[in-house]
């Protein structure tokens, strides 16, 4: 049987032969000493890319997202956000659970910000009755919206908002590559509308651990306690932000190729591809558990979403070879 | 002057000379112990008013509210709602600063229960990667939305769907009551479609102080450690309880007078009647500020919402008179 | 068969004729709003007898050490205290449930303050990876210390220290009007030494609910948010706040009786009466569950500290008449 | 001048040639799907090591502690150990921070367990009162009480009691493997005697990255979700758990050159052997900053444990040679 073809999602992704070299040669120190010169090479790198002062490497997204949430949020406050956010939905519940923040959403469609609907929302800070709003996060690309690109428009009306209203933006940018890639806007554009943003290298970008939290230099010397009381303090991680560093180098620009294959896929399977805007393609309407079954028997791994929902997300490991098989065996599927 | 007419909220009315004296002759005893045959007697009268096993006196709704929800939730887990309830509008985040509780919230109009519409939005409790959906939270009548009164269908659909799920109801019933005499429904029903339940003494009841919690026997057992936790274990606490016991006597059917006076308010001031279902009536499109500053100034205090919204409550302490003299000052500021 | 003896705890009085009468007269008003003339004016005046700038009425003790401490440590900071202190034995884990405040402890002998012996303890806040010691709590006089009154030397060599060492002292002043009765230190002296205070006048002051919390005035407005949180906003307190002030006005010099009657038990019972500072007996090495049983049969009622301890304490309702039958019943019991 | 002999401690370890080319050629997966083989074969053989039924990878010795903590120990309730412990001094208050967990606390002598002190202080589950002593933690070898190797029949002692009392045991093994080869005690024996413990990779066996928790497979399976809320779920984490895997292989037995070297520093520095137990020197009643900096200026690093104790610590990367040198260079700045 020819080999897997798994569509699942893009963090499946093994090291590539040239970043694990890049690993094995990394050099290292302890970092819980601030110490690991690779390390510090990457926060530096990151913290560039998107324009802010400082950066502090977790050990996940999550992680990176919560911290995030929590420099801008106190406990007793509240993070707006849609319903559909990772940060609600795939974060066990980690905002309330460890930092006492509280979470209120509204449901947008599809995952695509509407500023006006989220600052309707917004309790002010100055009162004695209300949850007071804190800030507002927001995913670029949205996950759970089938990996939109939020519009440079929106992002730009909540920010100006923001500052009026002394609200704080937190971007979730576990995928912000693939929007940047895809709207062809800059990473620095999508980090000057944020006050703190967590970024992954371990989706597209193909490494196989590793987030990056980015704010300003108090913010983030004060994620690095948090980072420590949440036990993602780690040692020689060196090893880890060299691939890190390499997927940068070297897998970046290539993500045009996933949002091409993302096309490919959705053409052959009858998705309207104008509902494809990066590297992920939703089927609707299907039974999804039927779907991923028969798929998964014929070599091709896909996740459900929900009862009718099936999500196919290309990546590094997923070539144009195994794009045309895993269309051909899910059309077939899909058309009996 | 005359006397002002406050109608900012029913938490103002102060005791009558026959609560008062209630209070004074209370029997009382030390209710961190157990004691307290008063406050034995309220629980034990809340709790068959409602058709639960057990109920615990706790001195505010919002402490009712938060421990009946950590009583069906889980730190990590996720309580939904809409996002006008007073659990997360008004009691400060206190779900996810005191019990690590998230939750996640619809925008409802009005406040009005669609049971479909949170359904939808549950997520399941066997999944490692999602946020658990461990209850519901229903408000009723609904505070922001100006008194509604939940249709009984959508309750029960709601609570039908819930058993089968597997997820919890908890009832914010601060003004059950006001529900109750309005829709005719008895308290016991109301109470038969929600796993735990608050309801206020303090509001429409015209007590001082207090709230009961009512739930399974096992269920107010743990409530009684997290009251004592949360610093709301309290010693002589019949004083308190007498004049609960006095409001169920002598102020719970005389509500009716209030939902009256709230329907002339309504038409006085050019309300739809027909929105103001209980003892709230919502001046929407007003300049706030103006308007309150200039009923104070003419002895009438009024609640607002938002700097367009007006919120006029009827209550035990503004009697028929009261609520002319409102109206007169009200109408002739609003058709300036 | 002659009333019951109460001995267990100064918290079972029942409030006398003239303190629910002053209850029955209380000026009121909803203090959610702050607007209770009478909670007002007991906030000012406990304020004022521990020189301290604002003060804020809660529900309870356990409140009021637990905001207190939380005003002077932040999430992920400790409090040293000694390890029979009633906020770290008494009061249900809520300074790290409810505000993620850990506690650290040494043994002390008896409750006994050692000023050197918690300093030792103490880790500085400049520092990645110590967890900070943010504040020491006292507690004055010492209930699991048998009611001992703490060393003035002792808290003023702390409160020296603390200064220098930028960490916060917070006191349990529970049965403070039992220590400043006792020692003649004034209320004011205790209150200099301290950042922030909890009193209770339910204890011996005997009314039926109530404490106050006194600090800066601006850690009081953060304090106010968080009774609100924890559900200890209430509104027409008035009816509790008049208790107190009478308490004030007629229960404070009268605990010298207590302790008088504190020390005739102790002579009965055989007991050192140097080991008795203040209003409570410890009978050590004794059966405890036998002795207990053994005087409730016959009408006297005692605590179980521990298998081989109990606690006697006087108060209000227990007149000297009360203290010889006690006497009579237990020595006989002991002497069997 | 020389190579830098770092005795700050046994996390600056860095990867040998033969631990990078494992990790470079570790086979991996998702293991946030628990897909990665390599992550599944260390967690099976740590487990199998100390005699539990599963085992869970986590990212630092801090998660594994908290996470074991949460396993046994409900928020409100309290884990009981020395005052000195990693778990209350290293960990930034989490237990009570993330989790809302009460320590508390006994100074013990050098750390040493005693187990009838700790005992001494439990509190009982079933009582309204009191916080209930849930568990207690031991650390073994004991880092700041030196390197002591916690005595096997304390340990048993405490064990024995622990299955009558109802109260867990968790073991903080950050270098177990120090314990047991200096010892000669086994793995298992130490593994039989606690509900929960976390051991350390990163320390004395070398590896960069990584700790595992060991427990019950039912429990294991809650640490899952709590690793993820935590923000410790990584990817293809294979690659940090081949290194612990090959230290296993190659690293444990050589951990008693480590302890030769600690005698032979502690002779060569006026230390008293007997007081070296494992791969730590304390040296007491000096100018630590000044020894510090004097021997930091000639290629010698310690760590400052506090104003008069440094602490050195023998490891992987210290060889015979480099511990001559920084006994020539220590001692000479003490002999000054």
């Amino acid at each position: 049987m020819a080999e897997l073809v798994d569509l699942r999602s893009d963090t499946v992704t093994k090291p590539s032969p040239g970043m694990r070299r890049a690993m094995a040669e990394a050099e290292v120190g302890d970092d819980v000493y601030a110490e690991d010169p690779t390390v510090r090479a990457l926060e530096e790198r990151t913290a560039g890319l998107f324009g802010h002062e400082a950066a502090l490497f977790v050990p996940s997204g999550t992680m990176g997202n919560q911290i995030g949430m929590r420099l801008v949020c106190e406990p007793g406050q509240e993070v707006l956000c849609d319903a559909d956010a990772h940060v609600v939905t795939y974060e066990m519940g980690a905002a309330a659970a460890v930092f006492g923040i509280s979470t209120r959403t509204v449901v947008s469609p599809g995952g695509r910000l509407d500023a006006d609907q989220l600052i309707a929302q917004v309790r002010p800070k100055d009162n004695w009755h209300l949850t007071a709003t804190a800030a507002i996060a927001v995913e670029n690309s949205h996950n759970r919206g089938g990996g939109l690109v939020q519009p440079l428009g929106e992002l730009q009306k909540l920010w100006d908002w923001s500052r009026k209203a002394d609200v704080a933006v937190h971007l979730d940018g576990a995928r912000i590559w693939n929007a940047s890639v895809a709207s062809g806007v800059p990473l620095s554009t999508y980090g000057r509308l944020a006050d703190t943003a967590s970024v992954c290298f371990s989706k597209g970008l193909g490494t196989p651990v590793g987030s990056v939290l980015v704010g300003s230099a108090e913010r983030i010397a004060t994620a690095r306690l948090w980072r420590k009381r949440l036990g993602g303090g780690m040692r020689q991680v060196g090893v880890l932000a060299a691939a890190c560093l390499y997927g940068l180098d070297h897998h970046l620009d290539r993500l045009a190729e996933d949002h091409e294959h993302a096309q490919l896929l959705a053409k052959r399977l009858g998705v309207d591809p104008s509902s494809v805007e990066t590297n992920m393609v939703v089927l609707d309407g299907v039974e999804a558990s039927l779907v991923a079954e028969a798929a998964k028997a014929r070599g091709v791994l896909v996740s459900q979403v929900s009862a009718h929902r099936i999500r196919l997300v290309t990546h590094l490991d997923v070539d144009r070879g195994a794009i045309d098989r895993a269309a051909d065996v899910l059309s077939e599927i899909l058309n009996r």
